[in-house]
């Protein structure tokens, strides 16, 4: 009986958990709150990351570790690694929390990506955005999710206005300067790699933002062979390096013909959700499989599939649970504004029944604006 | 937050809670054993099917009532219906324990089945065997699963040997004789009612049986398109006729073209196990949906799939995840003789591919003899 440590306790965790119960798999999870919503479906452990003690407790009770929140601590997921195994690895962990490492990384591995420049003071701020030119965007180095922690730079004024309400986490995050990509589409690759060095990426995910938070996805994307190929060929160069073991993802721009890197998650990834109704194997399953070292699943598609997340509330399930296509995913949280709470998957072999699936959701529980550009992809 | 109860929490509840967290449901599991392995994945109550202050509380727990074993009690089932709502409801669940009262409602309702009787001696049971001719199998009314509680009458010496069996039944479960069909094949339909009455079924599943127990299916089934309907017009008829809510199987012998029902098991079936990786919604999640007043999945299947049941052990998950086509069901349980203990399914769009991969399986596992009646049907 093999028990699956993961550290933080959300949706990832909880998904995982559903996904691990039928490979024989038990878990415990660590979080810092008492009603992480993943404690509905296992064991619980209550603490602070950076608690040795609660480490301590939590490796003795586990045979291997994983992560459900990439912000742990590096310190404690090394801390952990000298107990018991932890897939990903520490530095794996470590480079995709910093921008500023994993941009750098990406530079090193010949991906292309936008100017970037590490920031440590106003002056450094405006020399860089002169250089750059705007619009460009001023983030955290790290503890960034969901578009947190980010000002965009569109003129001279803007400048004082990033500093002031990013300057003071200059020492404890870092910041970064990007340049600000005029997308056409934004895509992701999400892939697994096993602890023997095997590779295997879904296909590639179209996906869309709003205030920097996924909205929506689509399944296959729209991408040319070349953008295709370019993107997966990325991923696997970043997860060869890191040595990385499990499921990540790695966040694209597409402009025109070209591709740029925004970012990697070490970890499985909201655009990756589509697996579970949507492919052979799910990301969930995939992860776990990669950890323990068994076989990789198969990551072929299954038709056309499309992801809604739920912000802030749960809408009502019965319009989706209508379409024959239609599964619904509620992490069991309360409500809050901002708060992933939820998602809906949609599946269907024809890419015209999806669409008229994803039309008749967006009118009755009234997300025409969401499902959108997704419809006007699908229908392209 | 809506709380289900299910009664027995065996490798069923612990399907239909995997199947029930995306809903956004809890669950409370009651069984007598403290290891059910159901209890892994959602909270157990520990308790007799027939304490009344167990149940009680039970009921105080949850909104709804559900069934993961039918032989719970019906005077229990009656009781928790009392006071919360239960789907499958008791008269349904009554009459489906009982194989006495389930043929007669077969043959009320015109749907063709081997000739029974009630036995109450041993004389009776003569004038019966002699009636029917042999063979035939004598069988408890209740009580009975996966092939226990069954005697087959070859000759007249049998008889005797049959009535010093099970004679001392008549009295606690009931006897009933059967006339032997000789199949050429074995069908289930998996079927779900909701509570508006709305009625679907999955494609046909062909089963095999080893011992009495469930060794393999296949879906879709072999069956000529009037089998078909008139499978899914029985289990349709039966459902309506018992008001029943929830998904359930019935059981059939082909012959030739005729078709004659065996039983019907008021439950998601070790049959429709194919579903969770082989349907657009599994018979667990719909399951929930109808028992909620949800709208019912779609039950249509995606290519060809299979089962494999593991008995006693669990052996080696990696030559199944090897394949593409390959998906784990492990419950969880103490390895013990004649346990049923987990599942292996295999899906794939191909048929040819899925022979291909069940062979290898077969080989691989050394479970030659279980797979080559399934390969022999993909191949013909
Ligand atoms: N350099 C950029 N050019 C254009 N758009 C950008 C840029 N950086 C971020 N964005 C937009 O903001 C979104 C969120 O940014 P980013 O991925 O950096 O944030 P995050 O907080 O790490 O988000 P997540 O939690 O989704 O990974 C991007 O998907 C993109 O839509
Ligand atoms: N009348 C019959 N004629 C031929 N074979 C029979 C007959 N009754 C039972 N069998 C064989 O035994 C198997 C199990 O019988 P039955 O379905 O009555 O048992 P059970 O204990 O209720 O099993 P389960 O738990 O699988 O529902 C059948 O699937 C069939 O292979």
């Amino acid at each position: 009986m093999i028990t699956v440590g993961i550290l933080g306790g959300g949706q990832l965790a909880r998904m995982m958990v559903l996904a691990g119960a039928p490979l024989g798999l038990r878990f415990v999870v660590f979080d810092p709150a008492a009603d992480a919503c993943a404690g509905q479906v296992a064991p619980l452990q209550v603490g602070a990351f950076d608690d040795t003690a609660a480490l301590a407790e939590f490796a003795a009770r586990v045979d291997v570790v994983t992560f459900d929140f990439e912000n742990v601590p590096a310190a404690s997921a090394r801390w952990l690694a000298e107990r018991k195994p932890v897939y990903p690895n520490p530095v794996a962990l470590a480079v995709a929390q910093d921008r500023l490492s994993e941009k750098t990384l990406f530079q090193e591995l010949g991906i292309a990506l936008p100017p970037f420049a590490d920031i440590r003071s106003r002056d450094e701020l405006a020399a860089k955005v002169a250089e750059f030119g705007m619009p460009c965007i001023l983030k955290t180095r790290r503890l960034g999710y969901d578009g947190k922690g980010q000002f965009r730079i569109r003129s001279e004024a803007d400048i004082d206005a990033a500093w002031q309400t990013l300057g003071a986490q200059v020492e404890k995050t870092g910041l970064i300067l990007e340049g600000f990509v005029a997308f056409d589409r934004e895509i992701s690759v999400v892939a697994v790699r096993a602890r023997d060095g095997e590779f295997r990426a879904w296909p590639l995910t179209g996906n869309w933002h709003v205030d920097g938070v996924l909205s929506a996805s689509l399944a296959p994307a729209v991408a040319s062979s070349s953008q295709h190929d370019t993107a997966i060929d990325y991923a696997r160069r970043v997860a060869e390096r890191l040595d990385y073991v499990g499921v990540f993802a790695l966040e694209l721009f597409c402009r025109g013909d070209a591709l740029l890197a925004n970012e990697m998650a070490p970890r499985v990834h909201n655009s990756g959700h589509w697996t579970s109704d949507g492919a052979e194997t799910s990301q969930f399953e995939n992860h776990l499989r990669a950890v323990l070292g068994l076989p990789l699943g198969d990551t072929r598609m299954l038709g056309h599939a499309c992801m809604l997340n739920w912000i802030g509330q749960m809408p009502e399930a019965g319009p989706v649970l209508n379409e024959s296509s239609g599964h619904w995913h509620d992490y069991g949280k309360q409500s809050r504004e901002g708060r992933k709470v939820g998602h809906a998957n949609l599946r269907d072999d024809s890419a015209v029944a999806l669409a008229d699936a994803l039309e008749r959701v967006g009118e009755v529980l009234g997300v025409q604006a969401q499902v959108a550009p997704v419809l006007e992809t699908l229908r392209r």
